[in-house]
């Protein structure tokens, strides 16, 4: 067992990396050496900050992202656009609008509809997305899933529900559901592009 | 700030794996966002694993190499040849040469010779090294430092060292200082080798 040769704690903290994702066995090894490369306050409180991650947090029971105080602090905020909700799939998505200066309210579905991985609509949070357009005064829902195979399926999956929740009254018709706009991204280059971002691009295309 | 939508545990860890080499921002929060979905237990165990790694820590009074036992457990083996003493940078090219069932005992010297990182002979264990070829049994000395060009430096330091000081008598004439072979790596392809590697393997072809 060539293993044995090291410390167990250095074997024990590899093993621990390893769980992580993108994280081999060399990558982990080596990124232990380096961590014993550093002081002793440095691996205390990087410990401590794994230790204590879950401890205070929670989901906002308005929007579902993760939190240390529920409400969130942007369902919490009188200054945000109450009028308009934007969907997302993970907490992470949050933080991208947010550096986008979206200035809207928002609702995370906690993952996107995947048959492949067995998560079917009712593990997501989507009937807590309805039961707020009953009752907030939402005029449009912005659908800010990923663009790709899975979050358009779970974006089109959501629009048709609440399309028929329209129809049959439950939900006010005065909702607009609306999707991200696909394109080419900003700062991209055009022949780098592949073909369904082009084609996206070329049906959004507008007047000059 | 786009960062405060998170809660501050979040910010924490990611700020803590931000520290880690070949880990950026982006992929810091991933990594914690994948830890939030980890049970209590995984993330207490994962969070000891890094305030514990050092504790019972130390370099083998005379192997150098990091260990709970001192001596290292090489070292206080009696089934090792204690005439072939390989002389490595770091104690994961340990871990390496055990892999490859060498048999005998080694010498870790903490880095490499580096002018540019500022790191001279005296910040290595380069003085131990000699100590223990005045005192030890050793005939053979394999100079096992990395083929870059740093390797080759402070394995090309030593080995001038190791002679003149045979010369002066300070070290016994019986000692032989080899170099671990430079050429194709076992497995690899050819066309993709490097000039240098390939010179290399010319100069050190043998007869079939």
């Amino acid at each position: 067992m060539p293993r044995s040769v090291l410390p167990k704690a250095i074997d024990r903290l590899s093993k621990s990396l390893e769980g992580l994702p993108g994280i081999g066995p060399k990558t982990a090894q080596r990124l232990t050496f380096y961590l014993l490369s550093r002081n002793s306050e440095d691996l205390s409180e990087f410990g401590d900050a794994v230790k204590e991650l879950k401890e205070n947090l929670t989901d906002c029971s308005r929007c579902q992202i993760v939190t240390e105080e529920n409400p969130c602090p942007i369902c919490s905020d009188p200054e945000r656009d109450q009028t308009k909700l934007a969907v997302v799939e993970e907490s992470l998505d949050v933080v991208a609008l947010e550096k986008a200066r979206f200035s809207g309210i928002y609702h995370v579905l906690g993952g996107q509809i995947s048959p492949i991985r067995g998560v079917s609509p009712s593990d997501l949070k989507i009937n807590d997305l309805y039961n707020r357009l009953q009752t907030e005064a939402i005029e449009e829902v912005i659908l800010a899933t990923d663009p790709s195979l899975e979050g358009e399926a779970t974006a089109l999956y959501i629009d048709e529900q609440i399309k028929n929740r329209i129809k049959d009254k439950s939900i006010g018709k005065n909702i607009r559901v609306t999707r991200l706009a696909r394109g080419l991204p900003v700062g991209g280059d055009l022949e780098y592009a592949d073909e369904l971002t082009i084609n996206r691009a070329l049906e959004g295309r507008n007047s000059y």
